[in-house]
């Protein structure tokens, strides 16, 4: 049971992002957590497409928040980023193929489960990431 | 973010054997729950292994408990049976690789929301899961 790595590295980005508060590159993210550029693209342009960043090309271009990092939920973003929270095929109705399902404890069991995880993950936002900056900016040479 | 299929017919599987009761075999589970021989094979050889059923071979051999289903967390029975609950790679320390994991708080938010989830889990026992067994049988042709 794992988060994806496209979701680990988006959150890593937002981090980064949030505490520069003043636009920064592509470059900078990847050097600074050593990711290859090519992934930290990839992120980039989808944090852009959730509407959680602004990138403006050009000499003065760079990338920014377009949300108040108070204003991120942690649950909200994590589940925008990750395909899918299905803990087992039968939290899908679509590839649902056991044939207890109907009847089954244990999917209710799961789903407790799966939504206690939530709930904690709701109590923060992306600024509680952040509140210890003054120790994270010289780890990500910020 | 899911559980693996291995965990996940694994779980089953001991469903179909507690509500048996009996000695059942192979071709039992994996026809009830439509799945192959070879996949019930490998859970059956790992669940023995793992000492929670026995396997006996010959004309009258089979599968049964070797634990009572209300001796069986499932909690303990998932981590077992799960390769790794390493939501991130910061979890482990050997596959770390994030230069914020020293001060990050998102690794603490999300070992609290593993926590949570785990916590739920802990609560259940296989016996809690075939509780409505009189329903389950005849899905699962018993």
């Amino acid at each position: 049971m794992q988060l994806t790595q496209f979701t680990d590295y988006s959150l890593r980005a937002l981090i980064f992002i949030a505490i520069k508060k003043q636009s920064c590159t592509i470059n900078e993210i990847s050097t600074a957590y050593g990711l290859s550029e090519n992934h930290v693209v990839k992120i980039i342009h989808n944090l852009a497409k959730l509407g959680l960043i602004n990138t403006t090309r050009g000499k003065n271009g760079g990338i920014t928040m377009a949300v108040d990092p108070a204003d991120i939920n942690i649950k909200a973003a994590v589940l925008k980023l990750e395909s899918h929270f299905d803990l087992v095929p039968c939290f899908n109705k679509e590839k649902q193929n056991c044939i207890i399902a109907p009847v089954c404890i244990l999917k209710h069991v799961l789903h407790d489960a799966r939504k206690a995880f939530f709930d904690v993950l709701e109590k923060y936002t992306l600024a509680d990431m952040i509140k210890n900056q003054t120790e994270l900016k010289p780890l990500l040479q910020i």
